[in-house]
């Protein structure tokens, strides 16, 4: 316990340092907690080696050989060395790695670590192997070079996160994702330090998770698309390895449509004829919670499935329920009567609560989506707070509420990235603000987690809308409150994000693919400017009512390869705000590149053979040529025909409509730039 | 059989169309046996369904069911049924699938198919649901479109295989490939109607297959990376599905180092430190031959491994085995004597039969590379020819030979495609050529196989050293002989490559990936440029005598982007060709916009951040500048001083040396341009 404080004291002493040069320097994410500069550096040479100075584990292994994967990747060096050594063999090695502990992974497991480089060698030390597994990342980020030399500067680091719980959850159920896109994802968690994987395995659209008891779970009801035990088994030891945990989620009493195509005697309304779900949204099938035969069942099948996952949590989802079906059954009605449960929240706190007993057997602590947070409901439960604003509740939703009423609780409201939002939205989520909490309080505010709903995407797309977003969801929940400068984050996020692609993440390469689909292979360079400029429609617009996309759907689209925070409409927001600011020569003429570009792309286009999928683009290419050159015309003071000026009204109005499901992201700057007094 | 006959006829009759026409209107590899066309065209609608009529076959449901995904990817057409009918169900289906067995695959599965396409409906008939999956492969070839419309044009196909055996072999061994790698490039495969993926499991550098029996072969030769049992199942599953056999390879008595390192007792030299090798090539570490132990174990694994295949036949390799150690063993050379084996071979071949005595005990027939082939090996044997003129062995190797001495035998001397050469080479390769074989004999010729060694590529690359030349070489293995134009071959095959990345298939994407990394993620324009005209160095020159590159190299290098053909200097090569031939205008024009791109790069090279990784590039990039400008102020009749003309023959040498691992494709031509009279 006295190391511990001495550690403390140490990280206090570091930050006395000024940060903010070094988050211009250096471009680490999440933004370590101390960090100092020397002027030293460590030169990459064929000669690194590695030492591994702790108990045997796999964890450290792993990673290091990974590391020297990774760093031979990136810099083309031919190490003399493929594999890290034991410290006993390899006393002079270049990197020490240095730990006591090997980590059973819980949410009180040490990730600190504290990292040394100079001009002769690195140390990097921690207390556990999953703090040495969070620094070699540090270490990779900082691989530096010049036109002659790479290099690693020389730092002190000493780091430790915020929150212990800074999860991603990915739901497999709308559609698919198998086992090897799992773990590119995991692989790009671990890259940007965040340790919990949660995985909703169960939904109306699909039973993913194989089980022997029961079969018929996949047989009926997962179309040939779930996870064997071997694989999960496989996913979480893979998890395992990098320091993340796996909470599984089976999603009970609500989004039940899977499990009751399989056992439709469990459904609240007999005689329906349950089916796998093909559409998006909330549906009415719900387990039957007086019927003795539903915890039976649940109680088999989770006494078969929590082995697979060690972890202390297990998630029962619990969300959405409508309660429909069991106002429409009398048997419930009376159930209910009965029980002296006045709503059908106090029935499935019912639920809820036998269900705790369930797991409670089982080792297991539950966790639910905030519609548990009812007054009966026991606080051993972890509250995983969704809803917010949107859905009616108080902004940052029931976290505060939770932690105060003595449940433990996470943070997702604000971390939806399936809504296509702007990444500065989910930086600046901040879980907890200026609310004022006991210590005991604060301790219960685990972290939060990124969750990726998958009803508008496939293993093609799920990348790209989990990355880059997600780095500065990382960020937010491991790196000190202080650290929220949302233009040094996107200066930072910049080589962070196109790195993950050494981990096989396609959240960049993807794009072209669906391009050149679309095109039928011909030349995209007109098409990527225009995705440059598009963004996927927001918060399930693109899928009103949940009808518009069914999970056989295409997609494909020219909506899937755009991405939130379109890149160059970005840039030019920016630029269009400095101008109409304060106007400068160097302004204008960047601002005047993106026009010309803009205004040209459409010749391209109209190149192109046409096909039915790129002929819905022509609107899009087309008056943007045209209100981009007008403005060209503007800002090299031309006189503008009155023809011209109505002719780039009209342009603009058609591109502040959507189109094939995506929207112009710096329209309102090129409406803004001709009204800009010349 | 008398419907075989009916089909047979049905067959000549077609191929009395004139074919080559139809060779430049549709985009079809392999191009079928015989096709027809009609001025009908059947327009995809969103109304498009399929009906399945024949016994319950999860190899048509699943392909049909990929087939509207993959439809409805391409198209953007949003389907309203996703999944396939019955033909009770849905009797007006548009598309219909009939079929009246389940085939189990072996070398006599029957996979031909005939396809009509009218106005109005579609129908697909074959004698077996493989047959059915050949069949809906094309089917998607022959998606068009118009500027308004997608279609399938009126034909009548009857199509089958000419050779039964039309294989992919990947190494697995060299570096580790994992199950989602082979997946997709089993896809692939099936796409192009390939039928056996030969699973070279077990060599030097790893043992890639789970045994519970010996878990020492994975858990101290693998480095941790392996398939277990049930991957391979999973696999083995998923290639039936897809109408593809899968032949494990086991590689023995040579290549043994991984089987060593966990049993040194089974080698042929005691006291000999076995482990892992790290580097390419002919290695000495091989099985004792003489011990009685080696066929206890081989006996306990075959038993073991062999039920997860359940395909007739099982590779046990037995090629390159040099008898080093077995010359330096004094007990060797006893039993030899002992035994009346005179040579190395001779105890190969007695090792061979004990080996072919245990499969035929475990109902496998045994394959082996063609050192097999000796006279004493029975028959029941299949000779695997890889070797060649570059081996010491007449063109063709000994696929005739063993054909004519009663052995069943498969092509592969031509189809390594590891040794990075041109797809003209390997499209050309001619199993029989023009000898004369009697019926049994041409019959015993089952067909070939390209090889995928894997010394030089990581599942970063390997997809692009597989694709798109073994597209051609499974149109080799599966149209008419006739069917040889490589002009021909090349405009067809540019759809099918591109269309692979549909299935995942990383051929063309990963390059970018490479370049972004090399880059530090700037504009990769200039690099791009270059990628388009080198080539990596060619049959192994890479790799000299195997040491340049160990296992853990980086293969994240500018030769790792770039491909065999590479495809700006393959069309600069044809268009000097026939300007030097016949010098037009328009040739000049395009030759000039070539020679333009090449000047200009340099400067857009110049304009980036250099690392030393970039900086190999320089010589590269600057040289092709300089001697592109020279040749666009030759081509537009202007001066060449002296310095120039000096500068040039400089630039030109150093363009004709190997730089970092490639070659500039189109030396040759930009030195006969310079050389062309004006």
């Amino acid at each position: 316990m006295k190391r511990f404080f001495i550690f403390i004291f140490s990280l206090v002493a570091y930050s006395c340092w000024s940060q903010m040069p070094l988050q211009e320097t250096f471009n680490l994410m999440p933004w370590p907690k101390t960090i100092s500069a020397q002027e030293q550096q460590f030169t990459l040479t064929p000669d690194l080696s590695i030492a591994i100075d702790g108990p045997k584990s796999n964890r450290v292994t792993t990673a290091a050989t990974k590391f020297l994967r990774r760093l031979s990747g990136r810099t083309g060096l031919f190490l003399k060395e493929g594999f890290p050594s034991t410290i006993n063999n390899r006393k002079d090695a270049s990197i020490i790695l240095t730990y006591t502990t090997v980590s059973t992974l819980n949410i009180k497991t040490d990730e600190a670590y504290k990292l040394t480089v100079t001009n002769n060698n690195i140390h990097l030390n921690a207390s556990t192997d999953v703090g040495i597994v969070r620094g070699l990342e540090t270490l990779l980020q900082l691989i530096s070079n010049t036109a002659t030399t790479y290099y690693i500067p020389g730092v002190s680091i000493t780091d430790e996160p915020r929150f212990v719980w800074r999860g991603l959850m990915i739901d497999v159920s709308r559609h698919f994702h198998p086992v090897h896109v799992i773990k590119r994802n995991l692989e790009a968690m671990a890259a940007v330090k965040m340790n919990v994987f949660h995985w909703h395995l169960v939904d109306d659209q699909g039973f993913r998770i194989q089980s022997k008891t029961f079969p018929e779970l996949t047989d009926l009801a997962s179309d040939g698309l779930f996870y064997t035990q071997e694989q999960i088994q496989d996913v979480v030891a893979y998890a395992n390895t990098l320091g993340i945990r796996v909470i599984p989620e089976i999603d009970v009493p609500g989004h039940a449509s899977a499990i009751l195509t399989a056992f439709p005697n469990l459904g609240s309304k007999p005689g329906y004829e349950y089916s796998i779900e093909r559409n998006s949204g909330v549906f009415d099938p719900t387990l039957d919670p007086t019927n003795e035969d539903t915890y039976v069942f649940l109680e088999q099948l989770f006494t078969e499935i929590t082995p697979l996952f060690p972890d202390d949590y297990f998630h029962i989802g619990g969300d959405e329920n409508e309660g429909k079906h069991w106002d429409e059954n009398k048997d419930i009605q009376k159930f209910k009567a009965a029980h002296n449960l006045k709503t059908n929240h106090d029935l499935q706190t019912y639920f809820n609560i036998k269900i705790e007993k369930i797991l409670h057997k089982l080792d297991k602590k539950l966790v639910g989506w905030d519609e548990i947070l009812t007054p009966t409901m026991p606080t051993t439960a972890v509250i995983h707070s969704w809803r917010g604003e949107n859905e009616g509740l108080p902004k940052g939703g029931t976290l505060i509420e939770a932690a105060q009423k003595g449940y433990n609780t996470i943070l997702s409201n604000g971390f939806y990235i399936d809504r296509m939002e702007s990444i500065e939205k989910h930086y600046l989520t901040e879980p907890i603000g200026n609310v004022t909490l006991s210590e005991e309080e604060t301790a219960r505010i685990l972290g939060g987690e990124a969750t990726m709903w998958s009803e508008l995407t496939t293993s093609l797309t799920i990348d790209s809308r989990i990355w880059p977003r997600t780095i500065a969801i990382a960020e937010r929940l491991w790196s000190p409150k202080t650290i929220n400068d949302v233009n040094n984050m996107l200066k930072r996020i910049q080589p962070i994000s196109f790195r993950l692609e050494e981990l096989g993440v396609t959240h960049i390469k993807n794009r072209d693919v669906i391009l050149r689909s679309m095109s039928n292979n011909q030349d995209i360079s007109s098409l990527i400017t225009l995705q440059k400029v598009c963004e996927p429609l927001k918060i399930y617009a693109r899928n009103k009512d949940g009808i518009e996309y069914q999970t056989y759907s295409p997609f494909t689209l020219f909506a899937d390869a755009c991405v939130a925070d379109a890149p160059d409409a970005v840039a030019f927001n920016r630029l269009v705000a400095n101008y109409t600011a304060a106007p400068t020569t160097k302004t204008k003429t960047e601002i005047k590149k993106y026009l010309t570009t803009w205004n040209t792309q459409y010749e391209a286009f109209s190149a192109l053979d046409k096909n039915p999928t790129l002929n819905t683009l022509e609107p899009l290419s087309k008056n943007l040529s045209v209100v981009s050159k007008t403005l060209l015309d503007v800002l090299d003071q031309k006189t503008i025909s009155k023809t011209a000026k109505q002719q780039f009204t009209e342009s603009l109005n058609i591109l502040k409509q959507d189109h094939v499901d995506v929207e112009v992201a710096m329209v309102n700057a090129l409406e803004n730039l001709a009204k800009f007094p010349k």
